[in-house]
């Protein structure tokens, strides 16, 4: 079967579907926030499951939600070649990151079939469960488990904010009907895996550049910490007898900054996203708190090196304020590399069809970089406005998104013709 | 009508009607979270409203919703003596804040009344409107109101953190027939204010002394700020690029501890028992923050001084780290004094009954500060255990409790009687 020339992909189309999954959120729009298994996300994934279904995809789903949609090949027995993202967004998000992997996948599978071609593997499109932290902590959730990067002992302690378990979520969402054993995959299960993002940076659009292929992920570390103080009535606990929680979080965020500012490496990022309080009164001392710390490097030195200084900086500020604290390191990964074959051959589509490319970094945390442990693997990342992500005015244009979704088709039609 | 000299005080029911009240709550026992309008706030409103219908009180409520309960006194052309505190709680308090004032005012009255005791003047109870600052980030509002310190273009203006005003609260709670024009009282409205209150401070306990009289009330002021950076991806976005709301907001925070720990009075408190952000997420880089900062003094002048240098590293460290920010004092009040007529008198009733007395300052914001501006006050004292308060584990003894109640009924009488 040979690889078709001209792809009719239908932008306009792809974009109004993303405007319309956009609109599945829990907050109004253009705010889209979805939490892994609100009901915000739950419709998402019937709203997604209805397209693939449109576009005569054979679905499945396995024990954590991970979503599969095929596209039959005429010899089932070879590995297929796989694609996707995920929807599930933080709060306050915009309707870009993730999306455009899993519906731009959606349209690149649709251009193939107009075009007339019919793939040798079957090409699947997967849906990933939460690659998104807010839930549980832990980013790339179903990833995580599809690569076995997460121990079942692991995920079973895992719980949400309200102290509810994942597996009363499996329950409570109807996935608890296979085990959690059943959802890894054995190595090379996938002949590859290529994942269409927007960059979430700025470089492309600075460079004017129309693709970016991704050779390197960087690798990211997550902590949790909770601090315990003494409360009390803020006008009559003098200073001197306080502990206060939030004032202990307060050195440590500042800590967090200070660990990536001087790691050496300008790579170091280090960000305090989640810090709460207990009680939360104005006239009250802060008796808890409950950060978390995600800190990452494209080398693993300097990260580690920033990593050490916030852990000995939590152990100096605790015993000085003398708060107790529980640490977790919720994640260490490695980086991963990207399949040098893979990434030539999107380098040599841009090329073909005229678009400019670059190789690039990625610094944000991707369901790739665990499939990267099982499958060559990498990403083709589109330009986005101001390299802004994870909010609401995140935008990428119906025609950068075309693009990426053209090179997509092309690379997914020669990866399962072979 | 001679004052009673033996006061049945029944301990026993009055301990068990605290009992009864702390289970009316938004959280699970021994949890006691009561926010204005809530339906914890409004039921624990119809408890107490059945409590003094039950001793044959008279009642009324003005246009925020504070409660009068009234015992007749012969001559009703006399200002009346009053007495109360308040119901509302914050998020994870405890039982005895507020509740032993208003309880324990309801078994003097009953108390009284078995004695055979028929008041000159009317004795009022006042269960006032939000003591705590929880919904609209101001305490007092109730009393504030009556003693004319909060404007009506200000009461206007308040929202809580929903954005709901408290013209819609009286709205939806029904208490909007009158005016809020129409609750200010008139200055001597009351021949004298006493509340009776738990210490909120370790001293009475420490020293071994049933009954603290207030001569003082210190001076509480509160700022409100809002921050706003700039999101993004937490490994995106690389470190010099950053405005991170958080980290200002850390930095706020402990700029705040250490106004009070430099103001040159030990007798300086700041706090910042408010601190939230968005989106909240661990890999994203928080945009926003608010802060709600608590500092108070028994000195005008150092508390000044304190509140000066936050406001001004505020403005250093948002420019610094190039935040917008939004910052309203919502109130700088004046310290308290109490009448020195009305603690001799209370300090006297201790010592005929044989009661061990100190005179004492209040660090505690309370509905008495206001009161003040308006009638002849005072505060009873009694002490809590460890001096902690503002959480569940708060506990004064049913004993400390009846020393209180039997004081207050003492001093209730005698000014009733002239």
């Amino acid at each position: 079967m040979p690889v078709p020339t001209k792809i009719p992909i239908d932008a306009e189309k792809l974009q109004s579907e993303i405007d319309e999954l956009a609109l599945i959120s829990e907050n109004p729009a253009p705010v889209v926030t979805r939490v892994l298994f609100s009901e915000a996300d739950l419709k998402a994934r019937a709203f997604v499951k209805g397209l693939c279904q449109n576009a005569g995809l054979v679905l499945r789903e396995d024990a954590v939600g991970n979503i599969f949609a095929t596209w039959l090949g005429t010899e089932k027995n070879l590995p297929p070649v796989a694609t996707g993202s995920h929807i599930d967004a933080i709060p306050n998000a915009g309707k870009f990151d993730g999306v455009v992997g899993v519906l731009g996948a959606i349209e690149a599978i649709r251009a193939l079939q107009k075009a007339g071609f019919q793939p040798k593997r079957s090409v699947e499109i997967i849906v990933f469960t939460a690659e998104e932290p807010t839930r549980f902590g832990i980013g790339c959730l179903g990833s995580r488990l599809l690569a076995g990067a997460l121990s079942l002992e692991k995920a079973a302690q895992l719980r949400d904010s309200q102290g509810k378990s994942l597996e009363e979520w499996r329950k409570s969402t109807g996935f608890n009907e296979k085990e959690l054993g059943t959802i890894k995959l054995k190595k090379d299960f996938y002949a590859a895996f290529v994942e269409l993002h927007i960059e979430q940076g700025p470089l492309l659009e600075k460079e004017n550049i129309a693709i970016g292929v991704v050779e390197k992920i960087a690798a990211p570390s997550t902590l949790q910490i909770q601090l315990t103080g003494s409360g009390g009535h803020a006008g009559a606990v003098l200073m001197p007898g306080r502990r206060d929680a939030l004032l202990a979080g307060a050195e440590i965020a500042l800590a967090v900054e200070k660990s990536a500012l001087e790691s050496g490496s300008p790579d170091t990022v280090a960000t305090t996203g989640v810090f709460r309080i207990e009680p939360g009164a104005v006239n009250s001392i802060p008796c808890r708190a409950w950060l978390e710390i995600d800190l990452r490097d494209t080398q693993v030195k300097t990260r580690d090196l920033a990593l050490l200084n916030v852990e000995k900086s939590i152990h100096e500020i605790c015993q000085r304020r003398n708060i107790q604290f529980d640490l977790k390191r919720l994640n260490v990964d490695a980086p991963a590399l990207c399949d040098s074959v893979l990434v030539q051959t999107v380098l040599d589509n841009c090329r073909t069809i005229n678009l400019s490319v670059k190789k690039m970094v990625s610094r944000a945390y991707h369901d790739s970089l665990f499939m990267a442990q099982i499958c060559p693997t990498t990403m083709i990342f589109i330009p986005c406005r101001d390299g802004v992500s994870h909010r609401p005015d995140e935008f990428s244009s119906t025609e950068q998104i075309k693009n990426g979704v053209i090179v997509l088709a092309k690379t997914l039609s020669q990866l399962s013709a072979e």
